[in-house]
């Protein structure tokens, strides 16, 4: 059995034999009895088997080391002294043992860095089980959200020729041998011979294509891999991260803010329902005061207010900014944290200047804003991004045109104001910036099983 | 509100007032009134909306094009005659309008052909509208098993530069110039400059990181889209495609096959639930006798039989092969439909001969095969492949060297096998054969929102 089952139902197992299968945490063994904190994975919590002389094998059982898989038969009893429980063994078999070279050994406390080097194997630590048993569970619950409201789910493809974030930004995908590329006429390389007889990319978004099914369903998400060729080292950026990008068709800015609002409530609560054990952990051992951060949110009204008037706070505040606010352009970290100490709370910053913003987003009737909002949360900064998008056909080409966006390869995409368009929205978050707000781990390599970063792709 | 909600909740608002936005799907005007058939696309079913002459807009409505989006306010009514509900308008306003050269037309069955080529909008059809939705479901319907049951969904990694499936097969990812590629003192093309300062790929398979992650789980699953380069245009194949992979840990053959099993029969049964609508339109329009084959898998029980036994099976059957059965060899497609019809219903076939199936699969005692297991269905073929894996490290590389598979980009797999190793399981199943089987719609370039095949990679 798992033990995330005999954690539900304790009362259920107690005094009754069962068999668990797992791993050794740590082990300490006396002369007559010895002591294995086991745990299987499947819940945060581990439980103390305790095996003693009466055990046929008792010398073989003492020498099990760290790290070896075993299974254990035995009777669940309350400890002695204490309200918690452990298993009395009465059989204790090894599965796979495990050599003195073991990377992860009971004695000190090895680095994040060096759990980095190891990443096939971090997961086994407390840790880093820990944040990608909540990156599941946070999952899910982005899941639940949307299906249990009738939103589709939409697959939106990740290789693309077609991408509004910039090709410049994107890796390219061939089959062509690097060493032996087929040339054109005019000595270029023919991309005509590529499997897809053209130049194509592996995604940075889904929102284009999430538009479309928008237009078919009214409410979709698509949630999957996304792709920037950033050549930052930095604690927020990696080359391969998960987005969700929900869209919403007959839904305007006010609209859109609701619904970032319920679902980050949401999912937030979920994983504190779901995952207190870690969130606890957390607590104590990464982000102090984790915990009550977490339920405020969930508690809290979420603040509305335009770009503007931030900048107005901003410049009344009595603080020597390094980057001065100006209502003309983006604001900078140091401004993110003072608006959200500010409310004491998430706020929703609406109404940005539009060349600041991207080319799909709706121009306000002011002429100078855009129907853009981020939404900022205290300690992590902006967590969404989304706006309204522009459903006039005229309008969305003339902007194109003054941006300068080749609208040939999104033709299609423009089609869909030209085919029953309506007002629509839609937003992105970032799954890593989501869970570095949820469990206190600050760099996005800890927060992905398998990071990718520039000069590293290893596994 | 959403048609959904409505249709759930038919009684609760008849006779009372409600707005809708959505889309005219088909219209119909008289001299004096007239009919929409609305559609906003959040659940399979239509809604009837009445309009007559009494609405001082009403000539302007007459004129409102298919495609065209509409709110409208009216009152919800049974149908003079029928059970049916209808919606008696006050208020019918147009938000996007739709020109005549709008390509889904009442008038004429466009084909699947010509819908493909029109994919940003081949969802507002029925046909595909309902066979995303059913996409979206069953993906839920998956997530939720596996949650359910403790699983931890792993996000393994797209860009990789190890993969058990063979580069040859996998696309290459690249931020270099083809038109200018960086050379090393040989002339060979310097992979040392890209970005992770060697050659990445975008991957075939999760499952060596998934092992990594049911070490660590006991059980864990993947989800998400996976790549082959393979030049094949049939109605099976697409360069990119979703996959579901589930290990667990401390499971053998016949474990493995019981997950499988209660899994399918979950999701298919998860769909005929949610989506009936949908099932009995594919049942009417796409596969007669859909509806009865899914119910019939869900209350069966599949046969288990080795390898050796099919082949015996198919010898002695009265049919002259195209392809000889042969106990060294692999089955095909005729010897797939024979089987699950002898058998009427699914049937897991286990022990494959050794040389047909891939290095990291458990060699059985008798030293030919190995413990694979493939589940084929009828009229799907096979849906899903698993196996028990060598977990015994000097096995494992005497088998890799056999096979002749490169030891150092996969080191850190086989020291899986070193560190508290233990019997383990798994298995993939190609998340579009399994909508084929549930849709009764064959290729699969029509079960993706945006399929990519060779020379394809529009939108």
């Amino acid at each position: 059995m798992d033990l995330r089952d005999l954690f539900k139902n304790l009362d259920e197992y107690l005094n009754k034999e069962i068999t668990i299968c797992g791993w050794i945490r740590n082990h300490r063994d006396q002369k007559t009895f010895g002591f294995i904190d086991f745990s299987d994975g499947t819940c945060h919590e581990h439980l103390q088997v305790v095996y003693n002389n009466n055990l046929e094998n008792f010398e073989q059982i003492t020498k099990f080391s760290l790290g070896s898989a075993i299974e254990v038969t035995g009777t669940l009893v309350e400890s002695e002294g204490t309200q918690d429980y452990e298993l009395k063994a009465t059989k204790v078999t090894l599965l796979g043992d495990c050599p003195g070279d073991y990377p992860l050994q009971a004695k000190g406390r090895p680095t994040r860095e060096f759990l980095r080097e190891i990443a096939y194997l971090r997961p086994r630590t407390n840790l880093f089980q820990a944040v990608f048993r909540v990156r599941s569970v946070a999952a899910y619950a982005i899941h639940k959200y949307f299906q249990d409201r009738g939103y589709v789910y939409a697959h939106t493809p990740l290789i693309t020729t077609t991408d509004c974030e910039g090709s410049d930004q994107m890796f390219k995908v061939t089959t062509l041998d690097f060493n032996n590329l087929p040339k054109d006429k005019d000595g270029k390389v023919d991309m005509t011979k590529d499997l897809f007889s053209k130049q194509s990319y592996i995604t940075g978004t889904g929102q284009l294509h999430g538009e479309a099914m928008a237009m078919a369903y009214k409410k979709i998400y698509t949630f999957g891999p996304t792709f920037r060729t950033e050549k930052s080292n930095t604690k927020t950026h990696a080359n391969e991260f998960w987005m969700i990008e929900p869209e919403i068709a007959f839904c305007d800015l006010n609209g859109l803010m609701d619904i970032e609002e319920e679902m980050l409530k949401f999912v937030v609560k979920y994983v504190l329902d779901n995952c207190l054990g870690e969130i606890e952990f957390f607590d104590k051992f990464v982000e102090k005061g984790l915990k009550e951060k977490l339920t405020k949110l969930v508690n809290s009204e979420f603040v509305r207010i335009s770009h503007h008037d931030v900048i107005d706070i901003l410049k009344n505040a009595d603080i020597k900014w390094e980057f001065a606010p100006d209502y003309g352009e983006d604001i900078a970290k140091e401004h993110e944290k003072y608006i959200t100490e500010y409310f004491n709370g998430p706020v929703f910053i609406t109404n940005w200047p539009k060349d600041i913003k991207a080319w799909y987003m709706k121009v306000n009737e002011d002429g100078e804003t855009v129907a853009a909002v981020d939404l900022e949360v205290p300690g992590a900064g902006e967590l969404m991004g989304g706006s309204q998008r522009e459903e006039n056909y005229k309008k969305l080409l003339q902007r194109m045109e003054e941006m300068g966006v080749d609208k040939e390869p999104v033709e299609w995409f423009c089609n869909l104001r030209k085919f029953g368009g309506c007002v629509h929205s839609g937003f992105g978050m970032g799954f890593e910036r989501l869970l570095i707000y949820l469990t206190g781990v600050e760099n996005i390599r800890d927060v992905i099983p398998f990071p990718r970063t520039p000069g590293n792709c290893e596994y």
